[in-house]
């Protein structure tokens, strides 16, 4: 594998900078050379400057762009996915795998960085990827700047200068927020495939949509519709390259959302009567709401789960 | 605010230009400099110059893109239009409020360049938005290119050079025509919830898809079949932050064309039962067919409204 | 006409051999010059990769972008093909009209290189279309590479050195096989109408949807499944600028795929009942499944045909 993700994000980051203020971005230096780009903390960002960092959140392997979807009597605007690398793309990089946690400061790290710095090492190998590359990008979903000392540790571990560090923030209640999680929808699919034992080299091609939440009006509100848009609004659809003897058609039942226990209220309300611990949300429900896999060795396609339009109206405030 | 429409308007209108046999557009220089994009006029020009023409309109701060729609039991190309500052995009750029009237000669301008001249005093104070820029980008929807004297009093408004200065022409029947006019249906709901009292700078984001209207005959017939997609085949989708105590519910309620006593019909045939005299149409019908407002403050979201496949079929003559 | 289809196609092929790492594609050059992509056969190419071609054997007169339609009850990956030189972009250039025969090897040519060698001289003096250009772009449905000769032979019949010809190569049952084809809704729906009589220089802008097939086990099965995607999911749309005599209401009728006698199952299994042979296949079932022509001289609309789910389930495998 020649693809660096993070050289190709590098190019979707001077795209952000370069259409900053059209964006409603901002662009700021630290004093060791890191750059952070702001699209919703103390600015207001937007659904582009989301789809944007959705894109180099995958490594630049994957397109993110403007749809709709029809969900029961709904029509909402969406985000459509599709990556022919979904294995490094989503998991290798858009995936929300690293804790960046130093000195106080605490935020999930995402995106192409984590591929140079591998701290999740099984899954670097199972993947049997790591980027090799000058340049790092890292997203962080969070409403707090990371402190410089915060971003030298970063750069170190991808042994990198953290001058050429980029740092894409936005807090989840953002535009930005709203387009970027949902823009996880295939990752979302390819994360319980491999939960489920499947070798995500296996999958081909991964496509999906995802309804676009509101702006909530807290990051815990925001948590909340922004998991109901991929648990009960989302569909993802993949092309796997199997064994002969692998039966898909059980795997896919066990895919969807609804395949947990804990599957059927909004998010919010379970995420409450948790004590708002993510730790306590079976993982199993991370997953979107319609699953749909094509066999291609048997020649199968398989289907499995629903869309919950009355779930995300209850979401909406609707 | 430090964008400028006219600037990111005229990159879209040198690549037209750049791109004008593909696209079956001609550009031609009047003597005074000023430049003349026909796409429709005397050259057939097409739905990819009507696509452009409409991002150009928006002042490149939005993004106009082919998608399909299911209205009943029709599918129907569209267009999927989305922008982060619906405000400047729509009323402050597209919206077709500059009446270019001088010996004789009469176009609506709509686009960027209104941002120059700002004659529309009030409502660019109300945006708190003017643009500076050397180069001006207007649109006309029109089958007759402006003279010279028009030209030039155009550029004089902007006080810009007339060699600094582009119009985008395409008459209401051709196909550039059908796609710029339903890549209108965003500012066509952002017209309404200005005309209802709501501060543009309020709503974040806005996104809509209109059907593409079939190309008619005459002009008339066109402005009939071109806001029918519109009134009766567009959605449109705000995110707004508003005051707490402010009824997004109720406003909602009074957005859609159908919120008029004079909706019902073919826009044509009503078009017609008042002498073809505009003025004589109710302005609350100029709206979406479809209205959802998503209240960031208040975490609602309210919808009102839906689609008129049968208008829709007798429209486009099914 | 000024537009050069292969000047437009190498644009795109640049941009496939500028992006080939993160395409899973392959680029070679041969002794005598000639540039091979292979975008499936020995590499695993890709749905982008797909996309890219398709719109290379569109000669860059058209878009193919990524959507999703709902059939039935079934949501799927797709693509939107919208052109406004439907003549050119699919009879002219996409249409896979050329038999490549030389020496033991064969595969069907399609892409702006026919305009070039314009073996077909009865279509190109129709649609009234030579293109004159250094450069050849030919896509080859095909497992086999061509041998030198071949492309030796091709860049001979193009007027072209060989050191100027680019050959795109994909299978059929490969995920760029699966998008090239379903890219070619519009042609199949253009040379469907073609077939009926009507000159092609009327239609002005044609539009299609058709969804992404499973990429099959082989080629067999892969032509089954990716044609039953234009038969029974296929859209096309087109606008049409007849005389006001030709009756396009009666043509429509005559234009679906379920106007053939052979209509009705998934085309594997039809393919396989006529002994694989592909001149025992009605042509008049190569089409879409619904057809819509805006007449624009008379202003009328006429839609036939339906999608056909269940069908599509059979080829599907589900």
């Amino acid at each position: 594998m020649k693809v660096s993700v993070n050289k190709q994000a590098l190019e979707i980051v001077l795209e952000i900078i370069d259409r900053k203020d059209e964006l409603n971005c901002t662009v700021t230096q630290q004093r060791n050379g890191a750059t952070l780009v702001d699209a919703g903390i103390a600015v207001s960002g937007g659904a582009e400057a989301g789809r944007l960092i959705g894109e180099a959140c995958m490594g630049g392997l994957g397109a993110v762009r403007l749809t709709s979807v029809h969900i029961g009597d709904l029509t909402l605007p969406a985000v459509i996915v599709g990556t022919d690398l979904p294995g490094i793309a989503t998991l290798g990089s858009q995936y929300a795998g690293w804790p960046i946690e130093s000195e106080g400061y605490f935020a999930l790290g995402s995106g192409p960085a984590r591929a140079l710095a591998t701290v999740e090492t099984k899954l670097y190998s199972e993947l049997d990827y790591r980027d090799d590359c000058d340049f790092g990008v890292i997203c962080l979903e969070t409403r707090n700047p990371p402190p410089e000392t915060v971003t030298q540790s970063i750069a170190d571990s991808c042994r990198i200068s953290p001058s050429n560090l980029y740092c894409l923030m936005s807090p989840t209640a953002s535009a930005a927020g709203s387009v970027q999680t949902s823009a996880r929808v295939v990752e979302a699919g390819m994360h319980k495939l491999h939960m489920l034992g499947l070798d995500p080299g296996k999958v081909r091609t991964g496509y999906g949509t995802a309804p676009i939440a509101p702006v909530a009006e807290d990051d815990r509100r925001a948590i909340g519709v922004t998991n109901d848009c991929i648990l009960h609004g989302g569909r993802a659809y993949f092309f796997v390259r199997c064994e002969e003897s692998e039966d898909l058609g059980i795997l896919t039942e066990r895919c969807p959302s609804s395949a947990s226990p804990q599957y059927g209220q909004p998010f919010y309300d379970l995420f409450k009567s948790v004590g708002f611990d993510l730790y306590k949300v079976d993982p199993n429900l991370f997953s979107p709401a319609e699953f749909t896999i094509n066999d291609v060795t048997n020649e199968r396609t398989f289907t499995a789960g629903r869309l919950n339009p009355d779930a995300l109206k209850q979401s909406f405030g609707m």
